[in-house]
Order: C-alpha cells, then sequence, then structure tokens
C-alpha cells in the first residue's frame, strides 16, 4: 500500500529531529546542552495542577462539547479581550488540543486549493507545511537585520500581495527569530492587510511571555478585530507544553468552521485539561510572573555569551525564548560553509544542540547572513552557562 | 471571508447535535433520559487516574515524541498484538489524542483522490465525512437483518469492490447496530479483502467491551496482518472518553505517515495521559471488568423491556454498548413516517433521549426498515428502566 500522493506536500518540524539526535548523543552518555526545543523545564503552576487532580478526582472524564467547555471558553475570550481592548464571547472561541492545531484547521477550512498565503521565513515552520499540504502557495516574506533587531521585510510582503497573496500567518514576538513589531511596523502590516481584503492569523504563542511593558496585538488596531484569527496556546505562558492546551479566537463564522473540524478529528479536547485551563487563567499573576523571571535571567546571560564571542551578533528578545545569532562571518572564520554540518559538528564535539536557521522554511533565494537559534527555555542557567562556555571554547580552539 | 469548498464535503457527527438538544431540554427543566451518546457514565478505574496525578507531580509536562511515549507504545503494542494473537512493536504503533483521530489521519496519508473506500453504513459517520473531505468516493455497505441479529450485506461489500474499492473500514461489534461478526463472516471478508489487493482499516473500538468469550480480531487471520490497521481507544473498556486517547497499530509504513500528520497537527498526544494510559494496559482485570458488569446489566434489562413493546424488535449486543430496534411497524402503526420526527416528539414528550439510523450515515437507496440506536453506557439503570417505562406507556398511549 502506498502512500498517498497528497504527503508529499507534507513538511515537519525539523526541530523535533534534533532532539531525537541529541536523545541518541545523550543514551550514549554524551552530556547534551539542550538549546534546540521551545520545551520548558519548569513546572506547571500548582494551581493549574491542582485544578485538573481535582476536575480528575470530581468525574471531568467524560467527553464535552467540540469547542470546548463554557467555562473555558468564556475565560478565555474574557483573557485575551481583555488583553487586546477587545470584546470576544463564548462564540469566538474553539478550544484545541494545543496552540498548533489552530494552524492547519484555519488553512482547511478557510483556504481555497491554490490561495497564495504568506508566512513568515524563518518561522514556524508548520504554516509552510500545512499551506502546502492543503493546496495553497505558501509565499514567504522575511527579514531584515537592522541594529535594533530582525524587522519585516515589507517588500517580501508587498511583493506577495502583488502575486494576489489572501492571507497572511504574522507571528509577533516571532519564533525562531526572537523578532517583535514596533508600532509602526504593527500599523503598516494592518493597513496592508485591510487595504487588499486580506485575513491575518496572528499566532500570539508568546504574546504572554514580553518581559518588560504590554504586548500589543495587531487585532486591536481599527478594522482589524473581523480579519483577525488569534492563535492562542496555554504551552508557554504556563509551562504547559505537554499538556496540550490552545485555542482560536476570531469571527464566529470562523469558529464555527474550525470546531466542525474538532468534530471529526478529535471529538473534544481533553474535558479535565480544560478546568484546568480556567484554573489558570484565573490563578494569581506571581504563578506566571515566576516562569517569567527565570526566563529573563536566562536571556541575559545567553545573550552577553552570544556577543562575546567573535563573529557572533545577538539580539535580545523583548519576548519568548529564542536568541537568534547572526553567525554569518564566524562560520566562514572556522571553516564551515554549511549551517547542518555546522550544527552537527558542534553537537557531536560539544553536546550544544540548537537549530539552524533552515530548521524554520525553506531558506529563501537571496539570504546571505547565516543564523542558529538558541531555545533558553529547557535548560537552566547553570548548565546554559557551562554550554555556552564549551561553545565559545571550542570555537576558539577552531580559530587557532 | 468565505469558507473553504472543502467544507461543503465535511460530514459531522450528528449525535453530537442530539446531545446539545438534550442538553437544551434539560435546563429548561425537563427529565432527560439520555440514550443518545456513547458517553460512559462511570468513573475511570482508579489506577488510572492514580497514575495521570502521579505523572503530573513527577512533571511529565512537558512535550513528548510524536508518536507517544516509548513505554506506552511498547505497552500498546504487546496488548494489541497478545489479544490478537500477532507480534507488535513499538514501531506499528502511533499514539493519538483519542480513537477518532486515526480514521482521518489513515485517509490522508493512504487514500488517494478519487479512491473508492467502503465503509459500513449504518456506521460510525466520521468514516463518510472524512472520506469525502479528503477527495475520496464513499462506497457504503449495509447489514442484512435475520434473526441472529445484523450480518454484512455482501452483495453490497462486493458490489463496491466490483466498482474498484481499495479500502474498507470495518467495525465489529459495530457502533450503531450493535452486530457482530460470527466466524465465517470474518473469513469472507478477510477473503476478498486478501484477493482484491485491499487495505482494511478495523475499528476495534468495542473489542475489549466483549460481554463473553473471546473477541476475535480479523488482523489475527493469515495474511490480514500486512493489510490492517487497528483502531485502538481507551474510551470505552476503561471509560475514559474525555481524556482523548487512543491509538493506530498496524504495518510500519503507515504508523510512519500517520505520526507525521501527529507532529503536523497536535505535535504530540498529553504526555502524563499516556502514562495513565500505561497503567490501564496494566491493571488488575477487575477494574475494567466491574465496568463491563454494569453495562452487561444494563443491556439485558434495555434489550428486554424493547422487546415488550409491541413492534419493536432488539437484537441483544454481543459487545458495545448499543442497542439497535428495528422499529418500522411500531412508526407506522403510531402514525410516523419521518424518523426524525419521531425521534424529536419522544424526545419532547417524554425525556427520551436517542439518536435516529439517520445519524449514523445517509441511509441507502434501498433501505425499508427503520431503527433508532438506543446506548446505554451513560444511564445507570434506574434511570435507564424507568425512561423506557416511559417510552412503552407513551407508545400505549398513542396506540389508543
Amino acid at each position: 500500500m502506498s502512500t498517498a500522493k497528497r504527503m508529499d506536500l507534507l513538511g515537519s518540524e525539523t526541530a523535533f529531529a534534533v532532539s531525537a539526535e541529541a536523545a541518541n548523543l545523550a543514551s550514549k552518555g554524551t552530556k547534551i546542552y539542550p538549546f534546540h526545543l521551545g520545551d520548558i523545564n519548569l513546572p506547571t503552576p500548582i494551581s493549574v495542577i491542582k485544578a485538573a487532580q481535582v476536575a480528575i478526582d470530581n468525574g471531568k472524564t467524560g467527553y464535552c462539547p467540540a469547542p470546548g467547555i463554557p467555562e473555558l471558553r468564556e475565560a478565555l475570550a474574557k483573557d485575551v479581550g481583555s488583553a487586546r481592548g477587545l470584546d470576544y464571547g463564548i462564540n469566538n472561541v474553539s478550544i484545541q488540543p494545543g496552540g498548533k492545531p489552530s494552524i492547519g484547521k484555519y488553512i482547511a477550512a478557510m483556504m481555497e486549493k491554490g490561495d497564495i498565503v504568506l508566512y513568515p521565513n524563518p518561522g514556524y515552520p508548520i504554516y509552510e507545511s500545512q499551506i502546502e499540504f492543503y493546496g495553497g502557495i505558501a509565499c514567504p516574506y522575511g527579514y531584515i537585520n537592522t541594529p535594533d533587531g530582525l524587522r519585516l521585510d515589507f517588500d517580501t510582503i508587498e511583493s506577495g500581495i502583488e502575486r494576489g497573496a489572501k492571507h497572511i500567518f504574522y507571528n509577533n514576538y516571532n519564533n525562531p527569530t526572537g523578532a517583535s513589531s514596533p508600532d509602526e511596523e504593527i500599523e503598516r502590516l494592518a493597513k496592508l492587510v485591510i487595504d487588499n481584503d486580506m485575513f491575518l492569523i496572528s499566532d500570539d504563542a508568546y504574546f504572554d511571555t514580553l518581559y518588560d511593558g504590554t504586548p500589543k496585538s495587531i487585532a486591536s488596531l481599527p478594522g482589524m478585530y473581523d480579519r483577525t484569527l488569534t492563535m492562542y496556546t496555554f504551552s508557554k505562558k504556563f509551562a504547559m507544553t505537554g499538556w496540550r492546551l490552545g485555542g482560536a479566537i476570531g469571527p464566529e463564522n470562523i469558529i464555527e468552521q474550525i470546531t466542525r473540524l474538532n468534530v471529526n478529528m478529535e471529538s473534544c479536547t481533553t474535558h479535565f485539561i480544560q478546568h484546568a485551563g480556567v484554573a489558570g487563567l484565573n490563578a494569581p499573576k506571581e504563578e506566571t510572573q515566576e516562569i517569567l523571571n527565570m526566563l529573563r535571567e536566562r536571556r541575559n546571560i545567553l545573550v552577553t555569551i552570544l556577543n562575546d564571542i567573535e563573529g557572533v551578533e545577538a539580539h535580545s528578545p523583548e519576548a519568548g525564548f529564542y536568541v537568534f545569532p547572526q553567525i554569518t562571518e564566524l562560520m566562514r572564520d572556522i571553516g564551515f560553509t554549511d549551517p547542518e554540518e555546522f550544527r552537527k559538528t558542534v553537537l557531536n564535539e560539544t553536546g550544544v544542540s540548537f537549530c539552524g536557521r533552515h530548521h524554520f522554511g525553506r531558506p529563501l533565494e537571496n539570504e546571505k547572513e547565516l543564523y542558529i537559534r538558541l531555545a533558553f527555555s529547557g535548560i537552566d542557567k547553570e548548565d546554559l552557562t557551562e554550554g555556552m562556555n564549551k561553545l565559545k571554547d571550542w570555537i576558539e580552539s577552531r580559530r587557532n
């Protein structure tokens, strides 16, 4: 029995393959410094844990409605709405088993075959994969390196719009680049979406992990409420990656279609975990602030050490837990041209495990700079420091 | 933004709509007798619950591998294999968030657009929905009512094969009919699959809920190991419907493709719930036997009362928790021609809530007999008895 042709169009999240590679090395006794995956090695807040355990004891173990339990839909509508100055109700929310499921479900529900869809590249690789799997034309837009960090490359966005793009994935507080948009960038993007009658999927996975200040969503801009689907996840803010809880928030007609897909694909999201989600949204801010504080400390150490390595340029991310250093000069200096060869060599010779830019979408034609992505969510500060110093020493030894 | 055309092809599980209808009536004060949904109102075994709670406390809250944790894949390979006399290993298993996800994932992975796919009708409505959603030709096969219960209508199966069917969904211990296949029926089906170089998806949702004797899987027959994908669920045997845990078990190449879809759709199945699954598979048999004993008692009461109603013919299911009485004569006698009108009238006038045959696939052209489905998993024996007596009285009052 041979595989269906459509599977040739399906991509992957190759960061998981790097995980497997690292785990394999670890099983042979190598000490691994895990910078490869956006998993979190911090405990889920105790109020969330307790709520899950109580919900199990209370028999919240049967089916629940496909779009989620009303309590969670309401709590999420309120939370997402108030953080964005928008008014959402229960019918604007469809609960999902994670943040990721909304990507494919939006595409299946709203993208016609042959539609052009803009998506960030480098970006979360599942956008590209799902657009192509459902027969769309994945149209990448890039970033420009500036002294203040990576910025949207509007030339690539506008050229996609000229080609007729109807949908755009936008991931402020971006994975993998750590880039965040200043106000004028969000405004310019919103204007393009409105002027060209497009729809925007705002992947807000890292919205609630902004270290300082107040996060801003493009959905809040005038005219964007009806043109934005927000992808929400409990994974990052609440250190709940393995719980699989998230939701799609947006216009009712789209939410309704997404829920039809839930009925077909998984009936509902785990019942008692939704009660845990309610508890998380109602928990004292200190519980999630603690997670952010630890991540902030790691970020600062990581960025400092990286910028101390000759030939490496690392911006400090304002949100999320990824640093995306530019290593073009470094690679050339120590004799590498293939980023994957560089990554594997470092992993094998130092145990320091990270992803390359190439794990986040097919590199664009005119790309000249080389980047890697270091996640600091899954490694404590001691190992982080030790790993980075090992990397630094290894690089220096290659220079001699 | 208008919905994508492919969504016109997507069906639904309309039993959930009946649930919503009943819940709505209940909220207005009507006492509902819930026979509509295959949900279970019995607690999950305590060993499973404890294992989940311990796994949460032990921090099994981060990502895990897309095809599942090795412990569960191994335990499930062993359990499914030994119950079927087959040898499965970890690479034959992909863990899923429920039993249902394997349907769409198999179709997406293995069915070419335009492939003819046989499926039971009446049957679980998601087969039909997913075949058509992915551009296949859904080719229904039916059942024949015999004194010993419903039997596969091989004329409809053979005519589908003549049309060129490549895949067949088979649900022994069938939902909604409660039908199970005698040995000669399974053998005849296996021969057809092998002779015509087809692939079979065995929906074994109710395999472990056989009340007496040893369940039999078509995968066990000579030549079928390489031609069968088994859909496993923890939902029914362990009263875990709302936990969302299941798995696909079969040839490695198919399992690999299914897992690629998991990477794209939900990253992984909830981590700590997989540890609960391991505990379930290793739990003393008494814990699940208790669930079966309670269900058996309900079944016996239900079938007895039903057959005591004039114009109703109900076979006692050997497995699962659905009775599928034939009510052709009854409906005619009390003045109904439309099964949906009958269902709604009974619900509104008695609170007895059930599904009709029409909730389980589009009725076939030549169907003459009318059926309803009564699930006895979500109602205790007192309410079951009370509800059935109310139904009986209501019918008698209509006859006068």
